[in-house]
């Protein structure tokens, strides 16, 4: 698979990332398999439970302890071809743990008080067990070197990101168009799935198809329910190019050709209330508003339209190699937005038992007004499903 | 979705595993989101950054920490919706772990040395904010006490395994029928998944398609190679129905109908010794063999055969609602096997550079003799492939 991020951009990454090291006197990363790794090395690794762990000292070279039997995958990643990064591999009846023990920074030499930080999201016996072999030393969590670095997207990331939306909006375009009544939303999810790939996604991530009542549910699970004429259908999808991915929610009506099952005069209110929600706080994102004000700017409208107690989620999330990620558009983060940060603008109304609507566009903060990446229209669409 | 696990076996499930907590004094089980949580209470959430935690005290009721917003998921899950579990919920601007830290065996009264297990696979971002709210408490794995329970698989849990086992079984069977050759490893790998999918599985979870030279990289990831007449393609794929997954590996030979671009003697004689190996190591997985005892069968015949550098790792692995789990078919894992566990046996041989094969079925230990799920034939498959 063909990568659109060069080895130099590993490499200046590796770097930056060394520099607030030092300036944290942190003495190592220490990275999992996930995100963080796929951002530092280019390396997409399986999520096995045999250790795999980039070590990024302050200074000097960046070591990655793989599994013997993922050499061919480890040395394929850009920034290990490149040789950007060192590779050391261990066998299936070696302790990983101990072989990153003694790597540089990490128990080898250098500063014992100076805390290792790991992966976010690395998994609970690899830090336990590396406690274990390190009795003493301190540990902290890479994001907070790593966090700031990752949520502001260069150029390549950018055009990834807008890749996979622009496929996202061709799928939902598609599902809009095509039919839904009779149909359960487990069999519309299944539609979605494949038409993300097809419109050049790698990998369809998410599928979320909730109808009528179940649009009450933001996370809602598709289930064998039945789409019927006279309802909601809300659409949340996505996939990921080279890691990147879209996240896109609309909210359709499906009538079955029959004026009666319009959407009713509830459901108009609530929507257009929403819609100037979430294009107000999108029209806020621009550097220097802090992350927590878009989320406010969303909740008055939707609070001064009635709705404040069905407004049950945060205004969004950060995406790049993760669908959630820095920054997080929500009340008490203060963090102000800046130029080349990626996140969801995607406010909802939810009334339980009844129906929800949501409408989420990913967005990049730029200076003058926010580049927002989704081109499908936003607006309630109305459409026959027959 | 429907279950085919009764809530009353999940009731069973925290009973035996609070069993095992009075006799380990441990404080109790804290569970994140995660195959033990979808093995203990029939909830699949998704893995987001808010924390979802099932606490699981020595005696009494079992309580699920979840997101406001995940609420409706969470009810849906089968010993919720059967109240064999509590659920308490968190806003978006609450402390989720400040929550736990209140649950009954967590923080609040109970034996302050006693341990707590937090699941395996919990994220370090929260095992760390964990050890920060409960400065001196002593943590350790949840697998200590879930791993030997979840290992033995009930009759429900077998048929899931069998029913994607077969799924699995049609889909090899189906790509052995069509083109391969012209076509690109990442293709093929596309086609594995939609029809995983078609033939019954819920999710294709990975499919490696791995060709030529490639087929040498045990975990290789499918690339734009193009299928050529005259090499092998190792084919090892799954998908997952209510969390169980599939499983299996076939090596294929493909000719383009070419009497001169059949096998040569070097992978027929390969290939023999591996299908040897791979049959005397599953006849050998019965209750009471060491679980290094079949390795070590499937690697005494492999050696013999002059390949045992060739074999670069373990044979196999449990299998259940993690791909990869206990049992550990691997030299130094001396538990020996018991009815009801299920595991892959998947012996290689990898010729760097040039050409490798694997045979892996998924096995469930019976007295007498292992119940193969797998039943698509695991000799070399020679097919012309146009």
């Amino acid at each position: 698979m063909s990568s659109s991020i060069p080895a130099q951009r590993y490499a200046a990454r590796i770097e930056r990332a060394q520099s607030l090291l030092a300036r944290h006197r942190a003495g190592a990363l220490l990275i999992g398999v996930g995100a963080d790794l796929r951002w530092l090395t280019g390396y997409a690794a399986m999520p096995l439970e045999r250790l795999t762990m980039l070590i990024v000292p302050p200074a000097g070279r960046a070591t990655l302890v793989a599994p013997r039997l993922e050499l061919a995958a480890a040395n394929a990643a850009t920034a290990v071809a490149a040789g950007v990064v060192d590779v050391v591999t261990w066998q299936e009846t070696e302790d990983p743990i101990a072989l990153v023990a003694r790597q540089r920074g990490v128990g080898a030499g250098g500063d014992r008080a100076a805390r290792l930080l790991v992966s976010d999201r690395l998994a609970a016996a690899f830090l336990l067990a590396l406690q274990s072999a390190l009795p003493g030393a301190p540990f902290a969590l890479a994001s907070s070197v790593l966090a700031s670095l990752r949520a502001v997207k260069d150029d390549e990331e950018v055009e990834l990101l807008r890749r996979a939306a622009h496929a996202a909006d061709r799928t939902v375009a598609a599902i809009a168009a095509g039919r839904l009544i009779g149909r359960s939303e487990a069999n519309v999810a299944r539609e979605v799935r494949d038409r993300l790939v097809d419109e050049g996604h790698q990998l369809a991530t998410f599928s979320i198809v909730a109808s009528g009542p179940d649009s009450a549910s933001p996370h809602h699970d598709p289930t064998d329910r039945i789409i019927e004429a006279g309802e909601p259908v809300v659409l949340d999808i996505g996939g990921s190019i080279e890691g990147y991915g879209s996240d896109i929610t609309r909210t359709l009506w499906v009538t079955g050709g029959d004026d009666e099952c319009r959407p009713d005069a509830t459901f108009r209110g609530l929507f257009d209330t929403l819609e100037r929600a979430q294009a107000e706080a999108t029209r806020a994102a621009i550097p220097g508003t802090k992350a927590e004000e878009v989320d406010a700017v969303a909740r008055r409208i939707i609070t001064d339209g009635g709705y404040g107690d069905a407004f049950i989620h945060r205004t969004g999330h950060g995406i790049g190699l993760e669908g959630h990620e820095h920054p997080y558009l929500v009340a008490g983060n203060d963090e102000p937005l800046i130029e080349g940060h990626a996140f969801s603008v995607e406010p909802g109304i939810y009334l339980e038992g009844r129906y929800g609507a949501r409408i989420e566009d990913i967005v990049v903060c730029r200076e003058g007004s926010p580049d927002v990446l989704n081109e499908a229209p936003r607006s309630l669409a109305v459409v026959s499903g027959t």
